[in-house]
């Protein structure tokens, strides 16, 4: 407690980092929408729960209706004296079960989860089969047609290291630049799933689906594997393949490699 | 077509086998219920739209509330004409997201699904985690309490080969005998889940829920896995462990190994 410019006692404000997972098959994305449930909105209604007063959540991605994460990061501040880790136990008795904070901890009061520098992990599944299976509807996109996989990977090696990816973006003008890099993009194939893992320093509007809808035009044999270099340099939108559905998007985590000082707690 | 007894063309009755996967999340089993919609019912419904009258499924497994299938076989009689493995496309297209025909054959009008000779493999999973994770709250069941795999494979050694399996089942009376054969009780960890799978010629109700519920008990040091075959000899249900909750089970599919001519079309 310290006494602030009036005189009276006042905590001190604290910066809390959440992991979090969700199911997004029944939410309007992350972001607090005027027209549906968010992650965003359940969050802050759990903490007005938890803590009795309304505090703002700012997210690290603002996923899309029906994206899923496994390790999506939000921030918030309080002056609640709680142990970080309590909060992770605390929140998740007020959030739906599709909703679950994964980890809390205390980071620097400064600590910005969209201003950091990051790498970030998308694993983008297609259900591959005859027939779709049920208990993977919500988290696989299915395809009867058959996919080269081999070819794919020849593809996806055109996607690794530092592009304009304005051919995959869907509303460039969102963003400022549209060059990222991509440390990573390959493919594993789990039985009848196939997975497209991504791992960059950031991504554009659509940019992970808009890759697997081109990847897949490839795997159909569709377009040449080479073809993905005439994209990247067209820088338009209509080069490159159709954006994926939503279903098959799920975000895997964050790394904050270059920011060892911004978690008290350690990781 | 055919004459019938009374001089009519009449055309030949034929028994359609269907491989089902289904997520169990939201019926009442598979059997048909009064009180809940059942795959059953589903399949008979959409066996009615199809082809305009009321035609009875029987099933292989009456799978419990709550419980998946990848592979449930189910037999329906008809005198339709339709080739028999565009059964699957036309039914899928009556059914509920959550239910998809996989296969649809035909087979010996005589061939019964449950008066035969089969291997039945289900699965167990266990989410293990701090926290739960949205994306398999359906279909793995959540347990924070750390398990000693290593403990659970010997304590699941014990149940591979011919027993009386009377303790591991919840209503012995309904079975005329207790004795099974297990052919594969395995454990297989991926990632932070823990599969028990089981291959046997037989299940007694709720037994692998109860296997999952006792070697579970094995893995947290409640039991001593050498205890198994103390608790197959007691005949005694009080003896094993607790029935493990309905969304970890899956039933992954049948053999029939000794009906190669059962199934006209080949397999």
């Amino acid at each position: 407690m310290a006494l602030d410019i009036e005189g009276n006692f006042s905590a001190p404000v604290r910066r809390i980092r959440l992991t979090v997972a969700y199911d997004g098959t029944n939410y309007h994305g992350f972001q607090f929408q005027t027209n549906g449930v968010t992650i965003q909105s359940c969050l802050e209604d759990a903490l007005f729960q938890l803590l009795g007063q309304r505090v703002r959540v700012i997210g690290a991605s603002r996923t899309d209706t029906g994206v899923h994460a496994l390790g999506n990061v939000a921030v918030f501040d309080t002056v609640s004296r709680m142990d970080a880790e309590k909060f992770s136990y605390a929140l998740n008795r007020w959030l739906p079960e599709d909703i679950r904070i994964q980890k809390a901890e205390e980071v620097d009061p400064e600590w910005h989860p969209r201003k950091r520098v990051s790498r970030k992990t998308y694993e983008y599944r297609i259900y591959r089969g005859e027939f779709p299976m049920p208990l993977r509807r919500f988290y696989s996109y299915f395809t009867y047609r058959p996919l080269d996989v081999e070819r794919m990977r020849r593809g996806a090696a055109y996607l690794v290291g530092e592009h304009d990816f304005y051919s995959f973006c869907q509303e460039p003008s969102r963003a400022q630049s549209t060059v990222r890099t991509l440390y990573l993009v390959e493919l594993e194939e789990q039985g009848p799933e196939l997975v497209i893992r991504v791992q960059g320093n950031g991504f554009l509007y659509h940019m992970v689906r808009i890759l697997a809808g081109t990847l897949m035009e490839v795997g159909q044999g569709k377009r040449e594997p080479e073809s993905i270099r005439e994209m990247l340099s067209a820088r338009d939108r209509n080069a490159a393949g159709p954006t994926a559905p939503a279903c098959g998007l799920t975000l895997v985590g964050y790394e904050f490699p270059e920011d060892p000082c911004g978690n008290r707690n350690g990781n």
